[in-house]
């Protein structure tokens, strides 16, 4: 763990690192917050931490500057973990398009080539990353949340069901919700995961919560003034979802409010409570 | 008043305008965010408000974006006002130094060739600015507090002594605080004010507080972390001359933070909870 960059915040401590993954083959960058409770530990203590998956064409930076969650994560006492979006550099496929390649790694492991040597983002996720947060930072990884915005909020609702038991605690900012619905999902799961449409299921939302639900309340917000709520994301989908399988929790919508950070920052403190409240029932 | 973009924002409105100054001869950008108390003023009824003056090579959208700053203007029931640093576009005089020209207006009125046609940052903000927010905005301009940082909180200390009763409150973040002492000033005030230093003295928050004063508290945060402060600041310079004049106010020096809007972010509430308190007695 290579640190980039370390400074004062709320208390805490900001921190950038790299380290090497051996899913995507490359180094990847995390933004890390480290509340003013990481300071003070007993001998052993570890924090909760919740991992924030980015939206598409975000690096590790955009909800590190531009949502203001630290206050939150300070308050709460709960680690915040920001990776990355995709593998990045020179080495590693990439296209003309913002919304395929680097910074649009859809949370998914690419089987089809160019991709497949770098693009192993589930894994890079689920497996490295969790490592490299254990093995470096005072978290305790079996008091983990996982929330996202927009391609991160598709991460997020995925890979929690995915993955059972990896993740204690759900939420999500504007998902993509239906991928398969939806021109950036059909791209980017066509060109990673084949023609084959039943492999996109496995990655869609709308598709898996119809049939399985995740074992807690989740939380997602949605603006009612966003402009790619009907050609992008489709939460009316997810709400079907949720209804068919019964899934608990909440999909809030925002009257006034759109895709940006300031409806993120608008809505984390709720995001930060519905977590810490989550992890500290385990 | 141009509207460029608006959305929601902790229950208010964040917007961005474009407005004509005559001042600069140029359209100049502010961005403002309305508090939710905005909604439901009764006829005539107008709010408190903040102008925030950015450092170098920002414009009005850095603090909006990245210092969460809505949040607490939200709770405070504060208008806050983000002009941008300097005049802008093609016919503007400009330096490929970052610290001269666009970008870098160091809130004086320009005598100088060629920056004097449009580099007329003291009158805009001190009567353009408020004129446009008076004429469109729900603001009460007999209650406006003045902040900023870097450059910008020079611009505040300055600004806030050279015309009397116009702000009635103050505060800044890492002020550069002797701008005559430091290659920043030195080289913006003699290419905008020529060689006549006494003229310089008169835009020297380190001089002017020697002998003049504010008429209430003034609150500055200082990070001892930040890399600008012997090279660019001088935080010790405006100590001296609070100490000097009997300036009521407090410096306050943070271990572990630097010069950014993490450092910015983590202090915004208390300074926004100054502004309130000392409008509020108005």
């Amino acid at each position: 763990m290579n640190i980039i960059s370390e400074c004062g915040c709320f208390g805490g401590r900001q921190i950038t690192f790299e380290h090497d993954s051996a899913a995507t083959g490359t180094p990847m960058r995390v933004a890390v917050f480290l509340p003013p409770a990481a300071a003070t530990l007993a001998p052993g203590e570890r924090l909760p931490g919740l991992v924030f998956l980015s939206g598409l064409t975000c690096t590790e930076d955009n909800v590190t500057i531009k949502s203001g969650v630290q206050r939150y994560a300070a308050e709460a006492g709960l680690v915040f973990i920001a990776p990355d979006t995709s593998p990045r550099g020179e080495g590693v496929a990439d296209d003309e398009r913002y919304d395929l390649g680097q910074g649009a790694g859809f949370y998914v492991d690419a089987t089809q080539a160019p991709w497949a040597p770098h693009f192993q983002m589930e894994t890079y996720i689920t497996r490295d990353l969790i490592a490299v947060v254990r093995e470096n930072l005072p978290v305790d990884t079996n008091r983990l949340g996982v929330s996202g915005h927009s391609m991160g909020g598709h991460g997020a609702l995925t890979l929690a069901l995915r993955h059972p038991g990896l993740f204690k605690s759900l939420s999500a900012f504007a998902p993509i919700a239906a991928p398969m619905q939806v021109d950036w999902g059909q791209t980017c799961f066509g060109a990673y995961l084949g023609d084959d449409q039943s492999r996109w299921a496995e990655h869609d939302a709308s598709v898996l919560y119809r049939s399985q639900t995740f074992p807690g309340p989740v939380l997602v917000d949605q603006g009612e003034d966003d402009p790619w709520q009907e050609s992008g994301l489709r939460t009316e989908a997810l709400e079907q979802a949720f209804a068919g399988s019964g899934q608990q929790g909440e999909i809030r919508r925002h009257a006034g409010y759109d895709h940006s950070y300031f409806f993120v920052g608008s809505f984390f403190d709720d995001h930060i409570r519905h977590h810490a409240r989550e992890l500290a029932r385990l």
